[in-house]
């Protein structure tokens, strides 16, 4: 059975390409980070998604790319926007993506994988730079000449499933797959229970993707 | 003044990468890990390092990179080898550079600045993939779409400057601009007194570069 590690951020999308991944015919290892984000929500979701959606294994690691600060999830100080921004908004965490597909990189050699899945999007999107598609294709370049695995003759493939869907779309193929959405927190300003503030970016792309769906929205909300 | 960050490791190269940063003009931020490796006088050579040669801060990131195995300076089970090896041998640490300039890519970012300083070489080395030019190179042109400074024009510059060196030549252009070598730990087998091994290929690239160099080596072996 082939091997994919899976980027599980514990929100809707990545939970979407783990399902995908599964029906795919991948064996699922899911990887999640705790960088210093604003609340555990996140992860006590990515933890019951990992379960919930038949990953073999979950590792939660733990780095500390909070301690650089310039953005809103990672420094307390800058306050999540509740409403649309001009141009690239201060939730942009510098070289989130990078860093992450890094470690999905080296823990996929270690696992004789050249699979990565990552729920990004460029449609429903803040317009975070590191989810475009050209960017993506510039990480399996750097991947095959980054590592032991791709001078021996081995292609990353960094599987971006999710990247020209719109929400809505994501939530039917989901749904279609079984995914349970109830068990995933998208908002940046999550309380720790999990229950959601409804007006933030990430609300407001989820809120208006289950109505586009035609899919009762399972959000539990602050309100 | 320019600002650029430096990763710096501990050892010989990146101390020397330091000093050229710092000679040419750049005020410098040095950026080390605490990745699991297999003992902590790297950790504390870097910290004498940075304040020896003029950094004018240093953060050292904990990162779990440890956690996935299948390299001899993360995985105690497998043995640091005291012989050259055939190929890319065990000490390879998956993804690492990788990790390690996505890192040093957000500090830079949430700095303003576009200057990174990596002291890999790809002559008297390892042949670890991830320090060859073709992979530097891959790395800035990722870093250009990965960043919101990059969508906005900015260009990221990955500064190599020991690529193409002898370890003899990198030895006196660092002796010439002061580095003292005596600061710093390049085994990788080295106890926590920093004491090295004396056989291990970290510490025969640099045994072999003091004596071409016709300088004295400072470094204190375990016998």
């Amino acid at each position: 059975m082939k091997k994919a590690v899976i980027l599980l951020s514990g929100g809707l999308d990545s939970a979407t390409t783990l399902a995908i991944a599964r029906s795919q015919g991948y064996e699922c290892y899911a990887l999640s980070f705790d960088y210093g984000q604003r609340h555990s929500a996140e992860l006590d979701a990515a933890c019951r998604v990992a379960q919930n959606c038949g990953a073999i294994e979950h590792k939660i690691i733990r780095i500390g790319l909070g301690e650089f600060g310039g953005s809103a999830l990672t420094d307390t100080r800058i306050a999540v926007p509740d409403s649309p921004q001009e141009g690239i908004p201060v939730t942009y965490v510098p070289a989130r993506n990078t860093v992450f597909l890094a470690f999905a990189l080296g823990w996929a050699e270690v696992l004789g994988s050249v699979d990565i899945f990552i729920g990004v999007n460029a449609v429903d999107y803040s317009g975070y730079p590191d989810c475009r598609p050209e960017y993506i294709e510039a990480f399996e370049r750097l991947a095959d000449l980054a590592t032991k695995a791709g001078v021996e003759g081995s292609q990353f493939k960094v599987h971006a499933p999710l990247i020209t869907l719109k929400k809505a779309e994501i939530i039917r193929i989901g749904t279609d797959l079984g995914v349970d959405y109830a068990l995933t927190v998208s908002c940046y300003s999550a309380d720790d229970e999990g229950r959601a503030c409804g007006s933030c970016d990430s609300c407001r792309f989820r809120k208006t993707g289950f109505a586009e769906a035609g899919v009762g929205d399972p959000t539990r909300y602050k309100s």
